[in-house]
């Protein structure tokens, strides 16, 4: 922990699975240009629907990363 | 999107497999009668306990849809 | 429900498996000292990353327990 | 609770008489339409003055019915 | 004010002019089918974007309409 | 309505008898120097116990009132 | 005050008569264990209806009081 | 900015052209006997509504000023 | 909407003309930077007062572009 | 306590040292004109930055006074 | 972290001496009966005053502590 | 102030002294690489706890500063 200072960005993921993997899609895509993340937190949970079922569930989370020199 | 209206239902929808599946539970049963759905926000998520499990899923949405002339 | 009284308690459970998971741990580990457990309610939904992929779910809930005589 | 699933409904309600007497008013009005309703919430509590003391207290609240087949 | 009982709708308006249109149009369109409407209040207040600039103002609001018998 | 301007102010009433009644302890109150006040609306609500009693239930209420030339 | 130090609790009361007497059975349930409690906070209210009326009125309120060393 | 001290009010202003001249005529009314008013920020923003369409918007605003010695 | 990634970035932007072009300005700057840019939300809305009158409207929004790969 | 009444007002406290020292400097100023004040509540806390280092320090609180006969 | 679970107390700590004492002086107390506390977030700020200065500082925090078997 | 757009980031600071200092760190981290920065803003206060002391105060700033074209 020592004074280290994080970071936050704020992304919105989205799958045609579920939340879990809306959530697990929107980190991926972060880890191709962002290092040292260590956490990540539920902002909002939405979805679109056609047909009367859902076709994307949309998960924004807030991301931490550790800054470094 | 022109100068579409959207009117927005709250719904709660239960299950007894998780909380991806309630929500498709409810958006299920407005499909029966609501017509030009687009999208959903959750609102809350809770559920019923019994024997130190959860017995049902249960989450809170909004259903936002477009209303016709 | 009567004249029943309610008391509530804030558990984090966490799951390397996913959100709903998660919740049931919380609740499996209070099922051991708590009786009388009635229903849950999602306060937040965070979670620990490594490599670029989500490695624990944690999800904090309320438990609502009614209180005996 | 099974899969049911329930609608929620967003009523004000006024009395001379007080907050309480002011949901059962909501309530009531609700009961000419509305079947199966089960829970209701209170969103707020206003009111109007007049000659310094109130005149109408006014609450509003979500009510929770179940939607039937 | 007696005591009337009002029902609050959710809606949300969109226009190419701007957010004071935007709430006008969500009452127009309501007021084909809604009777004695008397008060609106912004819920939130959003837009889409194409070409840096915006496009259509979205504004979601809640309007209150007085409950006949 | 006109193009009225309104101010509001911000008490806790406070009463030995219930909510309803500190609400209105705080109006009267606030009645010998405020004129035309118009409504309230309840900010939070409180108490004090002793002896496994409330001793003073303490309601914090918004008052607003029109403002003259 | 001194350096006092206060832990909250957070309990729902029910009662079939109002809110103020939910609150009240809340308090009084929780005499019967918890010494030195000083103050309460409604965090929200909310009711059981059957047959078009209330059954019962739920306040859930978290209640503060003293650690004794 | 030194040591100074900021008071806050809280206006609702009202127009019928629309929400920024609703807050302008808030601010102009305040400024009769306010002085050193700094800024303001918009709380919530409504209106009322007569034949379907809005006859009066109304912005509920807080604005600070520096208090002087 | 497949599984796109969107990022958000907050912006206030200013004006003295009103909020509708405060927000217009922090889409216009950004567009200079930022490609593919698809929603905003208002977070809150501010101004600066001098002379008893408006002499910047500040919107502060979120806005929401895809990120590509 | 009896049936006092209380009035809140929000101010905020600016300094060169620190959030704590913010808050004394908002009471000492409201000090010179308000009497029997009892409590102060943070609302927010933010600060301007020069030269990459927080130049003062901003307290928003709110302040309860009794209001006397 | 594993499949920990963790439980979470609300506490107020008061001091004379400012904000961060206060939370000192919170876990201090709990650390005399509670084991395996990781983390406390504040909840709110506040404090007593007296002579136009603040007599005691109050922080209400959240701590959380691992669960043992 | 002129028609200047700001943009805001997310940073948390950690400090083993206090949480002004938390604060200082962060921007002090953020200012170099970071040009123009004018304010920031607590978003929330947390910190680490080992021993029954707290071993890290971390605090969550949103910090706003001036894009250049």
């Amino acid at each position: 922990m020592n004074d280290h200072v994080y970071k936050h960005i704020e992304l919105t993921g989205s799958s045609t699975t579920g939340t879990d993997h809306a959530i697990q899609n929107a980190i991926s895509k972060a880890a191709k240009t962002v290092k040292n993340m260590h956490w990540f937190e539920v902002v909002d949970t939405r979805g679109y629907i056609d047909n009367g079922a859902v076709q994307h569930w949309q998960v924004t989370i807030k991301i931490g990363f550790r800054v470094t020199d």
